[in-house]
């Protein structure tokens, strides 16, 4: 392990988190909110401080090279720090009193879950309500990529950044949109900023002509949606959740979770105007198909409960776009609907959208994958003297790709069963425990049952349970390798 | 695809499907059954002549070989047409009046899933009952096996049998005992059919002197119990189930239930006198040690609800021995015990017990070889460098049944999931629609909830559910690939 280089990251890391919490500090400022203000003060001042602490130790001579453990480790570590930061606010403040709920809840944030210990959210002072949706924002697209894309620095070069990339980005395999890895680093950033300011811009001047919804959508709201969903998190800034702003609101709301789902690369190539290529993807026609899919399942479950079709058609779209970009937004609580449409929630959750998007989840790529494999495999088995390719776009997929995916399968199974057994300690019955640990490993937030719905939250389990679902989370957003590693000896040995 | 073979196969396994439908015929006459005498007459003769039928088609030349591919045909037609035709006594004596639920009865019989559709079966022909139970004896260790132990051939030798063993066997490899697969399989037969009569006089000898039950336990009843736990079923032929019975006969079928369990060759193994194999089987330390926790994690959930920690104790080892080795008997609804329990139960549903014996299930082996190989890659991933193999009992496993335990479990995930999409249109709860199709898939019987429950049965589902769950129990019994391999046009093929 290059012990010297990981230091000098976390304490950028770290740097970078305290910047990051320096407009949650002025936004207090102004609706002088004085608790939060304090609060800002001394969480930013650990920061920095830790941050410190990390560069001392990474003073000296830069020992050694930069290859997979080491991104792997620096892409897992990051993410337990951040977390364990990024709750200090809510901590300090005593607007969350118990330091395991604050982690739960910055965590969630960080890995744009929205899984949420709070029951209530209106009460709170403005400003941390900025940071609790800003965290989505900061996790959406990944630190670690934020730190390539913006720190200029002389050093390894591409293996370097690579590694990160891999360890950081979701999906099975990372794609170069240009040769440079820094330049892709900041084309993802750019075009995420650049979406998430027009999803902003549509909520903010809509809020001024539609007033339908019980709560007005102000600046403050539009900015918190935005980010929410920009990162596919989903946390709300007032109880009603999104159900509780106008039409308007929850239409460009769904219409956002789509586009946030899908690779962002295919808007790289929009900009290049290769529609082509965005038109042939394989795994944006299923993510599309399947999503069109689901909400006609939901839309004719659902009718015989609504006024109107259409209206059940805006909550059918919209529980599918925040379900499969794993946002977790809600405007209904899909507890209440019919018994069949509950497995389809469980696949959706599962699912989640396109690699390269922000959202969570297995992703569509791996379903498709993994489908092409087995019937690859089973024709095999039939033929044992026949070699066959799998093939996604026209393009022959790597067997190591493919291999790297059961290893991904067997171990998210034997991960999400024994968080399972851990969780149902607790004593919640087994839907609760188990789309609980779903929700939580895939990123999305609300579950199956009254306790975990999109009109409960994960306040009452155990403190147990919720480092559990803690793990989970953060696995599920790393897609487990970069955190299974921090538990391996090889990863910390010296050679 | 070597058409003539398979049809002679076919042809040979219905007429042996009619010898072993006499000893019921026989019965009816004994008890003055005469709906029933009727419907076995009827029954042997449909039998016999569909047997004919193939018989004919597979006159002529015997063209080609054996391979693969007609092994698993094999295997996975005799299965469905053996459910087709073992349904007919069922339907014929007017006991189940609808075919579809004669068929589910049936094929839960010959699986030794013992999921039944009827409710209550004190009522019915005692010969309908053996014949219900005995499914479970003649499933369990297979008849293809039974073939190959019992039909003397001149033919093809050992590639030939090896492929029908292994595609009906369970297990991720199969071993052979001896270098003759014949003998293999007649040692195998012995081992089954010895410990079966040991269960069976243990059982009526106990009956003569305890009488503590509601029910006594009968001659009759002491052979459906034993022909039912050897083939790890679980058909009862009395309304109350096994907790009907007096505390000698739960304690015996305890016992039995957990040897049934064990992979055969480790009998085998102990009458060579080799105790040291057996002694440090990996497999074997693996499940008697999760099924010690396991009974001690429900005796400890359940204790308050009983009137001695003794009785807790028996019905706790009564549940682990019954779902492990995937029997399905119950003593007590554990849909009452307290919720920790469920995620206990839900994972020795999955897990079954060992490779090379009766149960159903993923088998223990396949979990550790899940694990070693996961952590074997993990390593790998930290330190791309250094190749480790994976080993069990100090033994290399070899890659190639790696590969195909990934095929395996990606096969099992999805299928799992298309089935529970398709149960759940049923629009029974999410608990329901998933444990049914889970504990059909392993062979197990009772799942959570109130209608798939030790106190349930599965007659509420729909025509279409019941198909898909009808399916779930054949793929599982056979391991996922000859049922698939059906589907596959390459099967099919002259080639």
């Amino acid at each position: 392990m290059n012990y010297k280089s990981l230091s000098r990251f976390i304490s950028l890391i770290l740097w970078i988190e305290a910047g990051l919490m320096l407009p949650a500090l002025l936004l207090s400022l102004v609706f002088h909110e004085s608790g939060a203000t304090n609060a800002y003060w001394q969480s930013i001042l650990i920061i920095v401080l830790l941050g410190g602490a990390f560069f001392l130790l990474s003073r000296g001579e830069r020992a050694g090279d930069f290859y997979e453990k080491e991104g792997l480790a620096c892409a897992g570590l990051s993410w337990i720090i951040m977390g364990l930061t990024g709750a200090l606010p809510f901590f300090l403040s005593g607007e969350i009193p118990a330091y395991i709920d604050a982690f739960f809840e910055s965590v969630s944030g960080f890995t744009t879950t929205g899984a949420s210990i709070l029951g209530a959210v209106e009460h709170m002072p403005k400003s941390i309500l900025y940071w609790r949706s800003f965290t989505h924002w900061i996790g959406g697209m990944g630190v670690l990529v934020f730190l390539l894309a913006l720190v200029p620095r002389g050093n390894k070069g591409s293996g370097f950044t690579l590694h990160l990339l891999r360890a950081e980005s979701p999906g099975p395999s990372v794609g170069k949109l240009v040769p440079q890895i820094r330049k892709t680093a900041r084309i993802l950033y750019l075009i995420y900023i650049g979406l998430t300011l027009l999803d902003f811009a549509a909520l903010a001047i809509g809020g001024l002509f539609f007033h339908d919804g019980a709560h007005p959508t102000t600046v403050f709201d539009a900015f918190c949606i935005a980010v929410g969903t920009a990162g596919t998190g989903g946390f709300a800034v007032i109880n009603a959740g999104l159900g509780g702003y106008s039409i308007f609101t929850q239409l460009v709301t769904t219409l956002f979770m789509f586009l946030f789902g899908i690779n962002f690369s295919c808007y790289f190539l929009i900009l290049r105007g290769d529609f082509k290529s965005v038109w042939k993807d394989e795994e944006l026609r299923v993510f599309l198909g399947i999503s069109l899919i689901a909400v006609v399942v939901f839309t004719v479950s659902i009718v015989p409960q609504y006024k109107s079709s259409g209206l059940a058609l805006k909550d059918a779209a919209f529980t599918v776009g925040s379900l499969a970009s794993t946002t977790g937004y809600a405007t209904t609580d899909f507890n209440l609907w019919p018994n069949v449409t509950r497995a389809v929630v469980v696949f959706l959750t599962i699912m989640g959208a396109c690699a390269g998007s922000t959202c969570g989840g297995a992703k569509v790529i791996r379903l498709i994958l993994i489908v092409k494999n087995l019937f690859r495999n089973l024709k095999q088995l039939v033929r044992p003297s026949r070699v066959a390719n799998v093939r996604v776009n026209g393009r022959v997929v790597n067997e190591g790709v493919l291999s790297n995916l059961n290893t991904y399968l067997a171990a998210y199974v034997f991960l999400l069963f024994v968080s399972y057994l851990l969780v149902s300690l607790d004593g919640q019955d087994g839907t609760t425990s188990f789309t609980s640990v779903l929700t939580c490993f895939n990123n999305v937030g609300p579950g199956l049952g009254q306790v975990v719905g999109p009109a409960g939250n994960f306040g009452s389990f155990s403190v147990g349970a919720k480092l559990v679902l803690i793990l989970d989370m953060l696995i599920g957003r790393l897609e487990i390798f970069p955190i299974l590693a921090l538990l391996s000896r090889s990863t910390w040995s010296h050679s």
